[in-house]
């Protein structure tokens, strides 16, 4: 399988997880936020499948195309460890959906994330909702789902909060 | 359609002409052309789809990732309109495929750069040679081929050289 092999079925996972995961919050209520905005791709797929839904982004330093950035009132711009607790006092809600792109290739760096990043990220999930990560996130009262249908084990982490 | 659903349309289009171009050209002695190296997805992909073609890469500075890099007797760093007539003089041969993939998303840009390219792509191609690109690259004596089946129009071109 070469790389071009390896990055199709990677983002078609990526596809298939974010499209998964609104169906199953589809009777939560609250916003969703993206981790990440990277190019805006995953953004645009968010805004589409998830119409009427409030989506905010983290992101240190936009570098999306220019259609795929939020309004500056849906943006948490610095660190997300950092911009998680703000934007759930803001908001005055939990997230229904998290979905984190940060991860990288380097396993020691994302196990330091996923360290770092627990914590905030279980404080601004709503009791129900779901979290979709590129890296393993271990939150005791979260609980690991199975990835949908045609996506690779560990490609993708899903967890719901049964707190 | 969101950005990332025709992400992977684009890169499955792209896939699907890479393996195309492979079978068409199975006849056909003669080195393959990759200009543009980028991040060495399409590079590794016809390594593994052409094993034993000589495989030369076209690149202005190399980013690629580290498994994806030519060596470097296979590489023309610099220009590519003017390293190819260098290349074709060294390797003492045209090329039987040549993929170009230096085309964004500014459509003057890529009409001055295929304007730039066209006759050096010419006179570095094989008859009977293939030219896969990513823009529309204006040749007399080569002839537009179709796309193959389930790639959009005009999403790549394709040309054999009938002169």
């Amino acid at each position: 399988m070469s790389r071009l092999d390896s990055f199709i079925r990677r983002m078609k996972a990526q596809r298939a997880c974010l499209d998964w995961a609104a169906q199953a919050i589809a009777d939560l209520p609250g916003p969703v936020f993206e981790l990440g905005l990277g190019n805006g791709r995953t953004y645009d797929h968010l805004r589409e499948i998830l119409p009427g839904r409030d989506i905010y982004v983290f992101e240190q330093v936009i570098k999306a195309h220019p259609n795929c950035i939020p309004p500056d009132d849906r943006l948490f711009l610095g660190d997300a460890v950092e911009q998680l607790p703000i934007a759930r006092d803001r908001l005055g809600e939990g997230a229904a959906l998290v979905h984190t792109d940060l991860g990288t290739g380097d396993d020691a760096a994302n196990r330091r994330l996923a360290a770092r990043l627990a914590a905030p990220l279980a404080g601004a999930l709503r009791p129900g909702g779901i979290v979709l990560a590129n890296i393993e996130i271990p939150v005791d009262r979260w609980t690991r789902l199975p990835e949908p249908e045609g996506v690779q084990k560990d490609r993708y982490f899903i967890y719901r909060d049964d707190g």
